[in-house]
């Protein structure tokens, strides 16, 4: 129950069975028809969409090294390790992040954004993490930030790689030029993977400066993609999986699979209060997918969390950057139901308990059967 | 057989099945230190080792954006697609390249690199690519390039992706100070991940200049090395399998491997010989992994190659950039045995004879035999 790498149904692991392809023959173009086509889906976006072999922090790399050039101010509230993480790739191809500093469990607002874009001259993007997987808290109102980015003809990066497909987020509709997402989060496939979607807009700001990434450029990724081909050598075994995981999702459907991140976050927050354990965001900001709670006073970290994985069996995160040892963090994502839930839930209660806290495990456990039964 | 994604051995694919791991966790800090330890055997090196999340391609860019910056001078003989790669990933990162312009089919010579570092001041690398998979032509004499790097106080960047383990290249002998190596070639693991070994000398070159990929800093790799980990999410199904087939490399043994793929490489270029087919590179360039072939005049490219893959069964590649249509090109490397080498030479006469060639095949299979009996 960590963040990602998630779990991996037995479907998707034995989809990387099947026997090595090579990936300029019609095998491998049937294969890269149906990702895209799968992906597409997951992005709802009737745009371009590349598969990359490569980490989540690999996709955003490839945003920015394509459309951000020396001298380019991007917009970017940064509230946690990835979106620090965005800001640094940002300086590394030489652009100038514009930072809105929010405190760590919170999120940016749209009209923190709108001032934003108002107080600064000569912006070219605006860039955002959707879920701040360091924190547990997501950014509301990304369809209005689409918006301000659309009528000020800024580009609107995001960085879903930790809630596609965990929580709304149309492409398309919400005018978002550039999004990445990862294998191992929502999709519940192995990591090795990321996704990014193009606009028409965003191949308007690529290709003027041929300098960065050449294993990430996006003109040999469309111009391959003409063919039903990457540039480079794919992870064909991360390749069939992601196809799979893909034909699962349009078998659950995109909206169930949504609504199921959300009811599962609900079971653990409704959870939580009843055990009086502290969630670390504000409930505006609470993610559906990254469950992040305070660690009690009087409990240590390691011993908590290696309490609950050895004597429970079940694995969560501790902090990342400067909440380690402040929070433990709850991956939520991919193959996660009432079941999960309910044994996560469980190890959290007994393993405090058997640390001296006083948890009312019960009302914590009613109130997940309660969010079951009301949702089904 | 083509030269790359090669077949896989059922152990490697079965490694692919075992349950996700956390990258932060025990399990995987074993993985990680069991992958380091077998790629330090496969590069013949005590130096530092990565395993990227990437293709070929992304550990060259890995090399380049480390040790690159803008105005650096580079010394590449350039003789075939991935050389000419090579060139551009130096110059996307602000490098010079001085070219030394190589027949495509033949190879640079140690004398060639020693006149061009004679010619140039202010040379900061030699690269070369070791086995151009495009031309089926091996550099000679690395190690004496080697000294001259080491004489000069140069860099010196071996791309080795098509070849380590199909023959030498011991690192730290030969004075290499970064090697780049995919998994998906003469290890016989799936493709998605690379390969680099970094020297102190490299590493003194590091650092110093922090623009350029935030994907592939090697400082950071390095960093999360030191706890046996990654920076970012690595490819865990991929780490398996590479993992096995360090293991199965040594279980055969280095020599072996080496050994293995230069008898599978004389046995085709023997049968060849027989069969009065043209192989492209000279004697002394030819590959002891890349077989690469003129097409016999009468003969179309892709008609030949997809009756050899429909009919008999053995898929092989075509050219590549100015090639594409004058060669085809037999990938021997990974599983390739006295089975393996038999089918394709089988293969490639029955289809020339359908083709209306006249071809000795019955010559062909006996030079098999004979470089297989001899040698066992």
């Amino acid at each position: 129950m960590i963040p990602g790498p998630t779990n991996v149904p037995a479907r998707i692991i034995n989809a990387m069975q099947k026997p090595m392809i090579s990936h300029r023959s019609a095998e491998y173009h049937e294969l890269h028809r149906s990702i895209t086509e799968g992906a597409r889906y997951a992005f709802q976006t009737k745009g371009d969409i590349f598969a990359l072999t490569c980490s989540g922090t690999g996709g955003v790399e490839c945003a920015v090294s394509n459309v951000i050039s020396p001298g380019d101010r991007v917009i970017i509230p940064v509230n946690g390790v990835f979106s620090q993480r965005f800001e640094e790739n940002i300086e590394r191809f030489g652009g100038v992040p514009v930072e809105v500093p929010i405190e760590w469990g919170k999120a940016a607002t749209p009209d923190q954004i709108k001032e934003a874009v108002k107080q600064e001259k000569n912006v070219k993007a605006i860039a955002v993490v959707y879920n701040e997987t360091s924190t547990g808290a997501t950014m509301r109102g990304l369809d209005e930030v689409g918006r301000i980015a659309e009528e000020r003809g800024l580009l609107f990066m995001v960085d879903a790689i930790s809630i596609l497909c965990g929580d709304y987020l149309p492409v398309d509709s919400w005018k978002v030029d550039i999004c990445i997402a990862g294998s191992q989060k929502c999709l519940a496939c192995p990591p090795g993977v990321a996704l990014i979607s193009v606009s028409g807009k965003a191949w308007e700001a690529i290709g003027k400066d041929r300098r960065g990434s050449y294993y990430f450029d996006l003109l040999k990724a469309r111009e391959s993609h003409a063919k039903d081909e990457t540039p480079f050598t794919p992870s064909i075994p991360v390749f069939y999986a992601l196809d799979e995981a893909l034909k699962m999702l349009r078998e659950e459907g995109l909206e169930n699979r949504i609504k199921r991140h959300k009811v599962c976050a609900e079971a653990f927050y409704n959870a939580l209060q009843e055990m009086e354990l502290q969630v670390l965001p504000d409930k505006q900001f609470r993610s559906n997918t990254v469950i992040a709670i305070n660690i009690p006073r009087g409990i240590e970290d390691k011993a908590w969390r290696d309490l609950m994985r050895e004597k429970y069996g079940v694995m969560v995160a501790g902090g990342m950057g400067k909440l380690k040892g402040s929070i433990i963090r709850i991956g939520s994502m991919g193959v996660v139901s009432r079941v999960e839930v309910t044994a996560t839930i469980k190890a959290l209660g007994k393993s405090l308990t058997d640390l001296g806290q006083k948890v009312n495990l019960k009302a914590g456990l009613a109130a997940v059967e309660k969010v079951f039964t009301s949702s089904s």
